[in-house]
């Protein structure tokens, strides 16, 4: 039945194997993210048991610590009202780390730290780009709250980690390459200088899809962190970081009705289905709500998801064609790749995984809320 | 914990008895959407069971009607794939009803119409204001459509029903009010047309928030629908059709840190919480994503959520102001007001809901999925 999110397992895996290939080439450690799908069943290709991993979640972490994970990042500025439950998981034999970027942040983890059952491990958070959280390198913050939880019994000061999100407007491979280097740097000079006061760094760990996919040496740096490397997405693509044709999600749908004099084909997959994102409104190529393939995948070149409201997209192509009918004629089954595959992943509950002659094969659970 | 979805019972009672006393007094069942909230719990303000609804999708459907639900209105056009589960509903004793808007539609319908365990209502959907699918009232596939449907054994032609989506591009009573009266008229002229054909409409139906909200007599219209006036949102105060203290949704959010040289909150409710859906975009006070109110719910004037990551949200102020800290410090809790209450429900599993005292009182599932 349409709309159903589909998750082409052969793609999964070349994605996957990519970046694996590409770290232990350079000898560093590899923590996927595993926001994007958050499957245990889709994990066992980039994520196995025994793998360290990143959630964004604490609903995430519980799934998979369930699932027999251990070392879990937690990439979200712990709050307070979150302390009782990251107790259970580190009850439960887990070794979370939180992060934080402020010395409020980490009175908070202080004024409960004897509660923790055992040490909880605090990363901070640098600031690489100016692009959201953290603090830069040279603020003397740094060495005021690494300080703090360095001293605090039930806390284990565990290192620094970044996140360059700026690197989603690189669009070629120098610029982004000039993310990569800068993020590992700043990252890298944090656990330098935080070492030279006596407060060593075991976690130097920096990330994003379009920087981690960036073949370099980085020096002092202990593990890549990459979430949507692994299904990659229409922004991804608009940015150069992979092929359209390795996107490995779609979403299915099925074609409802015509308005012939507009140039439009109504789909029963609205944003509810392929969600609000728009993330490559600013791309040479804005694909709105997504790119439209027929049923075995395949772009139907110039067609879109111009519109969408909650159960309803409408296609239309990019010139203003008319839509030939033998390609949309009513309860045409076709396929939409998607602009951001963590929010379109993120409306469904479970993923139809395809194999090579494009069969249904199985069916993987995802876990939602927090 | 934080990011969490609050329904504040008053104000929900309240959104209601105003669609339901403008009904009552003008004579006009009302058909509620049940698609902003898709929970059994939360309809009892609005459509207590008996009630006839509008469904979005056949997994409200099903959860409607376990809940004993008969008289429910599927109001997206049908495919194909999705007839095998509707015959279900009629065979769990289900009045449903399903839309088309073409003769591929009704050919489909009619192809199945003898393996449905009973008469599948068909309803034809009139484009009444040229926004999304729908025939017009004067197109003889009109006509043509509902004669092959009343023809038919296993299928009750049943009438038309119309939305004036458009109406959200109305931002004051008078274009309102003349998007109301076009969305009534044409809709009751296709009904007058086909009683014209010897083909009566049992059902005459038209709805969308802003114009069922229209206080106006709408002759040969035999029920009004709409979903979101029972929460309310941005985007409808900022059509006019609501004050924002009206609104009945809102997400709890901690503030995880700050970045001072920027004027940047940062909270723990980002795009997975509040939706990417930024509606109010074309208003003239843009939201973002969503207005910032203290724990209580009180509008903190000026702050809007300005960026969303997946579980980071970013707030700011309108005219550039720095965050007084007192009104923003690590660990406080917030609240914002949703854009648009469909999307920003959509990404929960379910609502806490507070009475007058503030007090969280009960949690109400909804249901998700297709």
């Amino acid at each position: 039945m349409t709309p159903a999110c589909v998750i082409d397992r052969a793609k999964l895996r070349v994605n996957a194997e990519r970046l694996k290939t590409l770290c232990s080439q350079r000898g560093i450690q590899l923590r996927p993210h595993v926001k994007t799908l958050k499957s245990v069943q889709a994990a066992q290709l980039y994520a196995p048991p025994g793998s360290a991993i990143t959630v964004s979640t604490l609903a995430e972490a519980r799934y998979f610590a369930a699932a027999g994970y251990r070392d879990i990042l937690y990439a979200v500025g712990v709050t307070p009202n979150k302390l009782p439950a990251i107790n259970n998981l580190l009850g439960a034999g887990v070794a979370l780390t939180v992060i934080v970027d402020s010395e409020a942040g980490a009175e908070h983890l202080i004024a409960f730290a004897q509660q923790f059952s055992s040490p909880l491990r605090v990363a901070i958070e640098i600031d690489v780009d100016d692009h959201r959280a953290g603090i830069r390198a040279q603020d003397p913050e740094l060495i005021a709250v690494a300080r703090k939880i360095d001293l605090q019994p039930g806390l284990q000061f565990y290192g620094v980690m970044a996140h360059a999100g700026a690197s989603y407007g690189c669009f070629d491979i120098s610029s982004r390459s000039a993310m990569a280097v800068q993020e590992a740097r700043q990252t890298a000079e944090a656990a330098r200088l935080l070492g030279e006061q006596g407060i060593p760094c075991e976690l130097v760990s920096v990330g994003s899809t379009p920087t981690a996919l960036v073949d370099i040496e980085r020096p002092g740096i202990t593990e890549l962190r990459a979430g949507v490397y692994a299904t990659f997405d229409c922004v991804m693509a608009g940015l150069g970081v992979c092929n359209y044709n390795d996107i490995a999600m779609s979403v299915l749908t099925s074609v409802i009705g015509h308005q012939v004099d507009k140039g439009w084909v109504l789909i029963d997959a609205g944003w509810m289905a392929l969600s609000r994102d728009q993330g490559t409104g600013s791309h040479a190529l804005d694909c709105g709500y997504g790119l439209v393939c027929d049923a075995k995948g395949r772009l139907l070149e110039g067609w879109y998801v111009a519109q969408t409201n909650q159960e309803h997209g409408i296609i239309a192509h990019r010139d203003g064609i008319s839509p030939p009918s033998e390609l949309f004629k009513y309860g045409t089954t076709l396929r939409i790749l998607p602009v951001h595959a963590c929010a379109t992943g993120a409306q469904f509950e479970q993923y139809h995984v395809t194999d090579d002659n494009d069969c249904v094969s199985t069916v993987w659970p995802r876990v939602n809320g927090w």
